[in-house]
């Protein structure tokens, strides 16, 4: 299968640079929390207010821990890696520490970094490069089943959710693949796509390619990409929709975010019934079919109380099960989606 | 501004290769009709059935006639250079006939052809790729007025409606861009964004950097890509549509097609007016007032009388200009512009 495959050497260290917030931090994050055996210590600069929980190491520390490899765990704005970093991640590549990050912009092209894994016998991973020679998507439709994520915007824990109910249906005995369709979400399962680096002419190609022909029982957990709703990255998220073309869709969702992110309130986030109702209607140009299976809602800003009070409500006033996936869990989902197909 | 610009030199010969089809040549097709005078001759293999009606030449005629450039005029799917071409493509390039082509694979990554335009001093350029360091796109509204064509499909007159529609605004002395998005387009006008040779990340960045900050009353007319309903090249089109913000739409159609090119029926067109309306309404998701302003067909295989009838009756059910750009000409689209914006 022509997808982009990263084999990272164990264990880590997660870099956070000067990483400002949560947000940007989601790619050391998902790896924490989901190949936590994985994960030595974090590295931060000092004025860095994220703390994933980790030891913290100094390039000695992760030396004497047997530290494989230095994963870069910040999406910072413009995907560059800034010249603050630099120090630290060519200390650890001179002390023989591979260096992994998934930005657009690529660590072989830092000549100073380059120098320093020589130097090292580190090896530098690109994990955000597509494979080469993507078809253009057919809109043929393939055997097995598919679910993808979809969100109102962008982090909004698709690529959590999409984990979790992978999670949830290998517990239950179903064959279930989870599908990477970003840099965070490959490292975590070792291959993927990520698509939105891909050529635009590919993406739907490039979505047929991730979850090819399969098992007429079997599922394929897509991490979905972006938003329909984003003036950034609306396409990428039509085209991946286009090309998984999915039995079935969850809509996540953070129900702090009242407008697209960065966008100064300018996109408002319309009702969760419209948003489900506009993505089915793009959905079943492509397979007739499709439905929503629930909705994946981070509620984390809220207090007990207020999330039940939330969730069971809206669960009433779309009539699909809505949860918390860090909370409340899948399985209503799982439960919902398998009840609906055959 | 951040666009590819590409200066060939005339005249030209057109190139179509083993061509199988129209829809193919749309390239060598649209420099013929809107540039006749830079086009000297056309140049096919015996398989070909398309003629453009320029002089057909061998290599000997085209450096007789003092031909500057050969232009590749087909758009084979993916965009892949055929073998067969080889031969012929570097006989001119090794007689000093520049090349140009708008295709997925560089001519800068064929060897042999490279070699042979260094034997004959030619230059080869490659016209599908796009600026370096295009943005994300912002959604930040932009001054001036768009309006963008968009598709039943591909290959449905979208780049004849847009430059016929320029070209009336012009002829009214209204201040009008015509903005390239593919390389036709782009061969045509000299400049403009391949937005299908974009990385999925940037394509509403590149459609915003396309139509910059304008006149009050300056239109860019912006050349659609691909169609919201092409399981291929769908993302490619939201993003151009998002990214564009357009104040308004036009619909293009083929009268002859059924269903989506090449997918053997399985995905049909649906009604007109159904495509226009879920058109609105990803578009007003960036800009709540955007209308159609008409649709542009393509009845060329239709009788003077059938023609009639069938846009007669599309307009009456419509309630919009109903026009073939060839034959009835963009005049009824322009006055309903115009008249339905201040």
């Amino acid at each position: 299968m022509l997808v982009t495959k990263v084999n990272l050497e164990a264990p880590y260290l997660l870099y956070l640079g000067n990483c400002p917030d949560w947000h940007h931090a989601k790619t050391g994050a998902g790896i924490a929390y989901w190949r936590p055996d994985r994960c030595a210590g974090q590295m931060r600069l000092p004025t860095c207010p994220v703390d994933l929980g980790l030891p913290e190491m100094t390039v000695q520390d992760a030396v004497d821990a047997g530290v494989r490899t230095v994963v870069v765990g910040v999406a910072p704005m413009g995907g560059r890696i800034p010249a603050e970093w630099m120090p630290q991640l060519c200390e650890l590549a001179e002390a023989g520490i591979n260096v992994a990050a998934g930005l657009h912009t690529k660590l072989h092209s830092l000549p100073v970094l380059v120098a320093a894994a020589a130097k090292g016998k580190a090896v530098l991973t690109d994990v955000r490069i597509p494979p080469a020679d993507l078809p253009v998507g057919t809109g043929r439709l393939r055997s097995g089943k598919r679910i993808l994520m979809i969100g109102t915007d962008c982090a909004v824990g698709k690529k959590y959710s999409a984990l979790a109910l992978h999670r949830e249906l290998e517990r239950r005995g179903i064959k279930s693949s989870f599908r990477a369709t970003g840099q965070t979400g490959i490292m975590i399962a070792g291959e993927g796509i990520p698509i939105d680096a891909v050529v635009a002419d590919f993406i739907s190609g490039a979505a047929e390619i991730l979850s090819p022909d399969n098992d007429d029982d079997h599922w394929d957990v897509i991490e979905g990409q972006g938003s329909l709703l984003n003036p950034s990255y609306s396409g990428v998220s039509l085209g991946l929709l286009h090309g998984s073309q999915p039995n079935a869709i969850v809509l996540c969702h953070d129900v702090e975010r009242l407008s697209i992110d960065g966008t100064d309130g300018d996109f408002p986030i319309p009702e969760l019934d419209e948003v489900i109702d506009d993505a089915l209607r793009c959905a079943r140009r492509m397979r007739n079919d499709c439905f929503c299976a629930g909705v994946s809602i981070n509620t984390s800003s809220l207090s007990d109380l207020d999330r039940e009070m939330y969730l069971s409500k809206m669960q009433q006033h779309l009539g699909l099960p809505c949860v918390d996936p860090v909370v409340t869990g899948m399985t209503p989902i799982a439960n919902f989606l398998l009840r609906h197909t055959t």
